[in-house]
């Protein structure tokens, strides 16, 4: 999936901001590619970029109008459709990370067709891909892990590849699921993917590349996690990790949605280098990522010594500390390459 | 996906056995739900059972009528429509494997729509499923794991519900590719489903049962091949198998597909075991199934002795020296459950 930018975010009338995180996340990580916000009376969420109407977007070069907000249960509200209309009437390509499949409403599916604008439903994959080949390509990717979902791989990845870019590195983060494909403006919600296209679909995701350039690979799930394991382990197969980054949110104790707890940092670097070798004999945990958000700063800063001694690589919060000594890690492996 | 028996077998107008495989299959695993066979001219597969007229058919009581042929690239060829619409006009279900979705051609749509009869594409997966949620379910489940993929995992699978069944033990297939499907009358092309929900279709394929009941659950794929390892991993998860069974090819030097080489069977062993303890701690591998179709009788029987010396379980070929050995070791765990 590729989504055109520059973006125009549609906040709608969401009660407040996280039901707009979407679309913050978005001008958070792009702000050169968002261009304005069309918020409709009522709305609590301001990305605090230029209120544009679709008039305006046009006018300023945007291509394509990002749903950047969902209502309960993720549907789409029948309020919202005019907006969408009125952006495809004026020739933008629409994109929602919605339940809703935006072709089945009739309104939008006739307004695409008069205006031959692309309607992207990133919660959906129709896409076909090939299956993995499992082949080395060159390049190299960095995979974030987790001993859980939600746990920061998104965010890590995003923040390795800004710091490398400010180092002059060759980076690009690699979304794998829905808010990432915005961000990047391409890529596949792998969970979406049927289930004999992961590996392959992640080859596509992050392709063969240039010897000195960094993939940072968006992670899903967990190894350890009994709903989603199948999807992570694709997503490494396929990734073919050079280094792996180990998120973790130390405060929680049961695995998100399940009745399992969590594994710790040792199991999930075992077995990500015991089943990331088939595809890559070189892998290997080059840091670890912790959410510290609910421990106070002494605290974080301890739990992160202690990280680094026991498991002898960089442990950090991305949001607190920033990502720098993962970064040095991979600026290591790009000169050894 | 459920699919009503008795059946009707439609074997087309295939030149050879081998496209008419599946059919075959079913008749060989389920002949007491196969009434007959309905061929056209110049077919040259015959499943041994009668050659039936669609009316004769719904005169015998057949529920379904089963495409089960298969022709160069799995499109349904045209000329197999009308007997299709026929079936169809007559009151049968009609299911097949193939490629193209049989709603997808406007005859057999209507078709369907004017008798009210159900179509059945098991290569495609429109069931929804709930994610996986790895909590431990009553009955006993033995999963047949691959040192690659197709190496005997359903037939094994089926070998042993046949053997168990003779027995007087309670024990059911459980099908996860489309052949299976047909052979169970229910379950679901586990490479189809979408990825997030891999463990989740296998709770259902397997549900809770009586704590003496075994599922015999058909693996797909291996740990270890990189196209579809996350498809392996998610079954296992989700058949928190108490046993497994590792099949085995031993003329094989690549994996299918791709290039890398086979596992050994103790590789297969570890890593299935350190994965499908998240579900289920008593995890053990009970047995080795091996093809040995390529070998003399004496090379086999020297290489299946060598197997269980090494790995402590017994090893056999299960078409040539059938599963008696599995099963006992079945019977074991079910005396101590």
């Amino acid at each position: 999936m590729v989504i055109d930018p520059p973006y125009l975010i549609f906040l709608g009338d969401v009660p407040d901001a996280l039901a707009a995180k979407t679309g913050l996340g978005i001008v958070d990580w792009r702000p050169e590619w968002c261009i304005g916000q069309l918020r409709l009376d009522g709305c609590q969420a301001d990305a605090n970029i230029p209120d544009l109407s679709i008039e305006e977007a046009v006018a300023q070069g945007v291509k394509t109008m990002v749903v950047g907000a969902v209502n309960a249960g993720g549907v789409l509200p029948a309020h919202w459709i005019a907006s969408i209309v009125a952006a495809l009437d004026a020739g933008l390509n629409v994109a929602t990370g919605l339940h809703t499949r935006l072709a089945s409403i009739d309104e939008i599916r006739d307004a695409a067709a008069r205006s031959g604008a692309k309607l992207h439903d990133v919660r959906f994959s129709d896409q076909r891909f090939d299956t993995g080949k499992g082949t080395k390509r060159p390049g190299l990717r960095c995979l974030t892990v987790g001993t859980d979902c939600s746990v920061g791989k998104k965010y890590t990845a995003l923040a390795l590849e800004r710091e490398m870019r400010a180092r002059g590195m060759k980076a690009d983060f690699r979304a794998t699921g829905q808010t990432g494909v915005f961000i990047s403006g391409r890529g596949a919600a792998i969970d979406a993917v049927a289930a004999d296209f992961i590996s392959g679909a992640v080859e596509w995701i992050a392709p063969a590349a240039e010897p000195d350039h960094w993939d940072l690979v968006e992670g899903q799930g967990s190894l350890f996690h009994p709903s989603f394991a199948g999807v992570s382990l694709g997503l490494l197969h396929g990734a073919q990790a050079d280094a792996f980054i180990v998120c973790h949110e130390p405060t929680r104790t049961m695995m998100r949605g399940v009745k399992h707890g969590l594994p710790s940092i040792r199991e999930v670097i075992d077995m990500t280098i015991a089943c990331g070798k088939l595809t890559n004999p070189a892998i290997r945990c080059t840091g670890i990522a912790v959410n510290t958000q609910k421990l106070g700063e002494e605290e974080a800063r301890a739990l992160l010594a202690g990280l680094e001694s026991e498991y002898g690589v960089p442990a950090t919060d991305p949001i607190r500390f920033g990502v720098s000594a993962l970064v040095d890690q991979l600026e290591i492996i790009r000169a050894n390459a």
